[in-house]
């Protein structure tokens, strides 16, 4: 039924249609600021040296089906998985503040905000959806994934809703809101959850006291920045809360930590000397990524913030949360009691659900039996892929190649590996993409779906040995705010290869729901 | 006192804010699409070949000042423009039937829109506005100057409105609205027009009934495209009516008119040949300027749709109202009674009011010797230009080279000249402009403020000979829709010259009001 469904839709198109599409979505995208800047690839620096240029980000000229039910659960979810962010999050502070005990200074931050995304894919051959990541750092595309939604609601609505040029998913579906993507809430989520961090922060902690805002800490060349405008123009338009872009670049001369023993975040607008700002949130849009640290400043820039009490979105602890090693161990073959442990007050119902959502994953050291015999087993191998446990490794390899794999490398090597069950998104997607370049790309896709989601709490102050320091006794952090809202599909250009991603492209995209009763 | 005000305001601004803030408006107008398509100079046809690049649109980085009282001076004269338009429409459709008296066909069409926009000049010298222009046909910048407004009402309120970065307009004013642009309603303005329009048309006039749409008749390589869409969107969003884009090199191929007698025009999709559409309102963004006749077909193009039954915006007539030729016969030294004769039902006040706005203009031929003896005294002249009666015959020449001029030529010649009263616009207004391709640039400044209007009226029906046809026995046309609304101001580097204008830069603005007290 699912291949049937992904067979279907997006019906094939006369090029004259599609090229009309085309022209009608690079108009659209330009027209509500689903931009991106050029890449140096697309407009060489010398015939843009005002860096003034802008255009479409890549887009689906079509919305991707999805089943109804397993989005309504991966939303239902999200605000479980904030929390037991939340948890992990708290847990990794309860351990490092032991190795801080010596230190003097210990944290100065009594909140934490997350801004996190937690990104799915469809299994068409279980009809589940499997998480493939969950991003605790700089998720992005929420500002222009919403504005995706509402460019595949206007051309599934053109030149009207009574009488769309476009088919429906369904042929059976009246023409309806059902057929249109869902209205799409990941800006003023987010911005919420920004908005809600500042206001949780206080009265100015200087003296005298300074006006207040959030930092947008941003790289120095950003080619997505109207993403991130689109949250803080919301910010400022709903929240009237002033914002700035920090550069990375910028962190060490715009700011300094203010004199007195709370440690706030002063800044002061480079072009306005004058002024200064006490920063109650970092909104961290940069330094997620090894490739960022390129010099001791920069490192110094990340500890500076770090020291000062300004709200960090994240904080490093929960930079680190979102570590694969870390989604690794709860999402493997961690013992039920573990994940229930982390969230006591969640029901045995949620706690299934969630962990339906785990892709199964074994070890291949001694002591995990299980695992084994499944790599081992040319039958059972077909459903699984060996991964080398680090990161950037090597290369996977992929069913009925495991067997022959492993005979031939030594038994203690084993253990350097892990053994995951595949995930089968639908293998007759298909789609049309339009690029940064303008060049229209039709083809097999596969896609992810990402869920937003928002989280802040108050860090738990307790010292270790005392009352949160200890696994034994510890207590639960305070959650301030704890929401779900707004989506993401991404979807690219599938390789022959199972898993592999072809160059071909990647694009953001949008969702229609269908529910099998639709096509019974 | 004006000029003391236009002095003061923009500030001057260090260089490091004013690079700052071009960064700021570079960033915004991409976000919220107050964009044009780059020109082939700034970007070359082969690196944009599908011509995805979007740039800013010119803007300047502060509103302009303006006082208040004139400002709502033009505001409330638009109405009176619009009907005085489309009483000598009417009249010189009264003319023109008697010339189709022996022509079979006649017009189709019941009735006729007008977007109109009013551009005017503020006089320093006697503060007062003189009206340079009435724009009867593709009265552009609604769309993109609403968003001006938007631009400057965010930056002067960056980053808070209680502690903006930017000086007010006047140091005695508290920060409040009172400082910042006057909103603009241009785009629901003129789209509640379109869609006025629309409906008067009434239902399907083809057997069997088509579904009903507006055309937007446009240039094939349209720069200026985001200020339509602008408009469109807004019709699609609110008034649920599609809107379909015609290129002109496309009318006769996509459009025909119905075999009935009603004329009715049909718009047929080209990416979607089997499906038809009833065009119920033609709105010309091309076809106004002689160059765009490049060709046979394009004439047959424009009698195609005239003879169409689809209301024009404008019709033919309506165009023609527009001329210079009529608007200086209007302006000019026209007897009181034949403003009132337009306008039977206007107040003493309010055509006292009209009046003030015409720049006094004289012809130069014997029977007014008024005009010549202005003219030909070396202190009078100095108040005075002499243009030639041809557009495009010359250069003109001003003040007190008038009367040496005039003694070098030769007395029968003077009729082919008109003088004029100067404009003297505030010699210290001075601006900084982000151009298109990224350059900021300072200078002294000339600035026109146009006011956009709307009507719909009945054509008058009534054959020549008989009531309506003469001008001794005038039928007023049925006013239907008359309205006001939005408004657009255009700021040019000024030339050292009087009337020059520099190619330095032209670009769009906003206003911000002032009233004298607020120096007094």
């Amino acid at each position: 039924m699912t291949e049937q469904i992904y067979s279907q839709y997006p019906p094939p198109i006369p090029e004259d249609l599609s090229s009309q599409i085309a022209l009608y979505v690079k108009n659209w995208t330009a027209e509500h600021g689903l931009l991106v800047r050029p890449s140096a690839k697309q407009v060489t620096a010398d015939a843009n040296p005002n860096n003034v240029l802008a255009t479409n980000a890549p887009v689906s000229l079509f919305p991707s089906p999805f089943p109804r039910k397993l989005f309504e659960q991966a939303q239902s979810l999200q605000t479980v998985y904030n929390e037991l962010l939340i948890e992990v999050d708290d847990f990794l502070a309860n351990l490092w503040k032991i190795h801080l005990e010596v230190k003097a200074e210990g944290y100065a931050h009594e909140h934490t905000l997350g801004l996190f995304r937690s990104d799915y894919m469809l299994d068409a051959a279980t009809d589940t959806v499997k998480q493939v990541e969950f991003n605790t750092i700089s998720s992005s595309f929420g500002g222009l994934s919403s504005r995706v939604a509402e460019l595949h609601t206007e051309l599934l609505s053109f030149p009207s809703a009574e009488k769309p040029l476009l088919p429906s998913l369904s042929p059976k579906t009246e023409a309806s809101v059902k057929q249109l993507p869902p209205p799409n809430k990941a800006v003023p989520t987010l911005a919420r959850g920004l908005a809600t961090a500042h206001k949780a922060y206080g009265p100015s902690k200087s003296d005298p006291p300074l006006p207040l805002c959030i930092i947008f800490l941003v790289q120095p060349d950003e080619r997505n920045i109207f993403d991130q405008l689109a949250l803080s123009t919301h910010i400022h338009k709903y929240h009237s809360i002033p914002t700035f872009r920090l550069p990375t670049t910028s962190v060490l001369t715009s700011t300094k930590i203010g004199n007195t023993p709370s440690r706030p975040l002063i800044y002061t607008p480079p072009f306005a000397p004058t002024q200064q700002y006490e920063v109650t949130t970092v909104y961290f849009r940069a330094l997620y990524a090894p490739s960022e640290y390129t010099s001791p400043s920069i490192w110094a820039a990340r500890h500076h913030l770090e020291r000062s009490c300004a709200t960090k979105c994240p904080s490093i602890l929960l930079h680190l949360s979102g570590s694969k090693k870390v989604q690794q161990i709860l999402t493997s073959t961690t013992p039920a009691d573990i994940l229930a442990s982390f969230l006591p007050n969640t029901s045995k119902s949620t706690l299934d659900s969630l962990r339906s959502t785990f892709s199964p994953q074994f070890s291949m050291s001694d002591d995990d039996a299980s695992g084994l015999a499944l790599a081992t087993d040319p039958k059972t191998s077909q459903n699984y892929v060996l991964k080398p446990q680090r990161e950037g490794g090597g290369n996977n390899i992929y069913k009925h190649n495991i067997p022959p794999f492993l005979a031939s490398i030594p038994k203690d090597q084993y253990k350097q590996y892990i053994l995951m069950e595949l995930i089968h998104p639908p293998k007759t997607a298909h789609n049309t993409v339009l690029r940064s370049d303008g060049e229209v790309v039709s083809g097999e896709v596969i896609s992810e779906l990402g869920i937003f989601g928002t989280a802040l709490w108050k860090t738990t102050k307790a010292k270790a040995g005392e009352e949160g320091g200890g696994e034994g006794k510890r207590v639960f952090p305070e959650i301030l705010h704890n929401e779900e809202g707004g989506y993401l599909m991404r979807t690219k250009a599938s390789g022959s290869d199972e898993g592999g991603v072809a160059a071909g492209f990647s694009s953001l995209d949008s969702v229609v729901l269908y529910d099998e009763e639709d096509f019974a």
